[in-house]
Formats: C-alpha cells, sequence, structure tokens
C-alpha cells in the first residue's frame, strides 16, 4: 500500500488529494481544498495553509507529496504569491519528512490519460474513472490535486 | 527599546539583521545571511531558513518583522523561488506572533537616507553612520536586510 499526497499550491484555494494505490488499484482517501480569506495578512494565511496540511500528514501519513511544477505565463505578482504558498506547503513535507516530487502539467496528463495533450475535460473523466468517484472532484483546485497523487503512483510505480 | 528584524528574501542567501531602537538612538544587535546549498531539495533548503529564521526569534525576540516588497522586472521562476523563501519567512514571523511589515524599495530609501532615489553606495553609507558600523555589512543581503529594519523602526516611530 503506498499513499500520495497531491497538493495543487495556491493562498486563496489549496487543493489537496489523498489517494493509495494497493496492488495496481487506486482508491481516494480524500480530497477537498483549504481555502484562505482575502482579508487577512498573508502570513496568517499562510499558517492557515501549512497548519492545515501538517494536520492532514499527521492524520493520513502518506509517504510522498506530489506538487504540480507551475510554468506561468502570467504576471510576477502571481507567481510570487504562488510561490509563497509553495514555500510552506514544500515546508510542511521536509518537517514530517516527506518525500516531495514535482512533475510537470505534461507529465500529469499523460500519467493520468496517457495523452499529454488531454483537455481538462478528459482529465477530470480520468480521474473519476481511476478512483471511481461518480461526482466530478469539486473544487477544480482538488481534481488537479488528485491528478498530481496519481501521477506520482504512476511513476513511483505505486498505481 | 523596540527590536525590529529586517529580511531580505532569497533561498541561496536570506539576509537578516536586527535592529534595536532607544530613545531614537539605533543599534545593531546582529546581522548576516542563511546560506544554502544550491544541491539540496528545495524543501530541505526552506527547513533551514524557517529553522534558523525562529532559532533567531527566540533567541532575540523582536517585535516586528520587516520584509522588502519585491517588484520584479525579471522572469517568473525567479518571482516563484523568492516567493517560496517569503513563504517561510512570514510563515516563521506568524508562528511566533511577530508583527509583519512589508515596504517598497523607495520607502526603505526613503527611511534610511531621506531620498527615494539614493544609490546602493549612499544606502549603504547611512546604514553604517546609523547604527555605527565601521565595516561595510556584508554580504549585501545583510546591508539590505538593515536597511528594512531601520525602515520599521522609523515608520512606527521607534527610529
Amino acid at each position: 500500500m503506498t499513499l500520495a499526497l497531491g497538493i495543487d499550491p495556491g493562498t486563496a484555494i489549496c487543493g489537496f488529494g489523498l489517494v493509495e494505490a494497493q496492488s495496481g488499484r487506486l482508491r481516494p482517501v480524500r480530497f477537498g481544498a483549504i481555502t484562505t480569506d482575502k482579508q487577512w495578512p498573508a502570513e496568517e494565511r499562510l499558517a492557515v495553509i501549512y497548519d492545515e496540511l501538517t494536520s492532514l500528514i499527521k492524520e493520513y501519513g502518506p509517504v510522498m507529496m506530489a506538487v504540480e511544477q507551475l510554468f506561468f505565463n502570467r504576471n510576477v505578482t502571481t507567481a510570487m504569491t504562488v510561490g509563497q504558498a509553495r514555500g510552506v506547503i514544500l515546508l510542511a513535507a521536509a518537517h514530517r519528512k516527506i518525500k516531495v516530487t514535482e512533475y510537470t502539467p505534461l507529465q500529469i496528463k499523460q500519467a493520468v490519460t496517457g495523452y499529454g495533450n488531454a483537455t481538462k475535460e478528459q482529465v477530470t473523466f480520468m480521474i473519476q474513472r481511476l478512483l471511481g468517484i461518480k461526482e466530478k472532484p469539486k473544487p477544480d483546485d482538488a481534481a488537479d490535486a488528485l491528478a498530481a497523487a496519481i501521477c506520482a503512483l504512476h511513476f513511483t510505480g505505486g498505481g
């Protein structure tokens, strides 16, 4: 049995998805999003993300964390803000001694659908099929986090 | 007496400067830089920064942290990396319940030299004068951190 924690980093919404692999079969353990209030100071929002993520890691004990490697075409302010969230996410992994793996969007699509140019809909469809989830995972950030976890299990031979 | 901790965020070199203000006079308490090895995984480097900063905060007990607000003209990868360092720095402040203040480069130059368009040399000269330091503070990141601390003390009426 291997348990992977996928993360879709963000300060307002940080998606997470815990996926278990056993004998080549995948099972969704828990998924959702940590949200923080835009009115709060940055450091308080980062503390909420770090603390909630640390609680999740303590409760479920995943052996690896998978984070999407982002390539922005957007402005540097966005990159800085997402970077801050990534900083505390990676720190939570380091403090709990979990292996961190990073994958490009291409690698994730490839691992989930077998096709690097898959659309968002195709990725969501395959996440639901692989995990046996009837409803579309919500929010989108949770779906992206599940995809990252599936990818990590795929590349490490767990799924 | 007010003690401020200035930070110049970075993953390879993170400058810090502790400055004390008493009756309008400034005193350098400690300054330097936390450095991390480029060969290490990102999460390990971030953990070193967080842990060393937390030790400094515990040892000296500053009441505020001052961080320069960066506006990049450079690429988004740099912004993301500096963002990750900023994330764990702000988290260290939040976990120790220290007030965080952010200042623009213009505000910092203004506070240190009285002149928003001051050159780097003028800023360094004034840092040395205000703090009574004979040698130029090394590395540059430590000097920038001291400037941020002086700025915070200036704006909060401490220096």
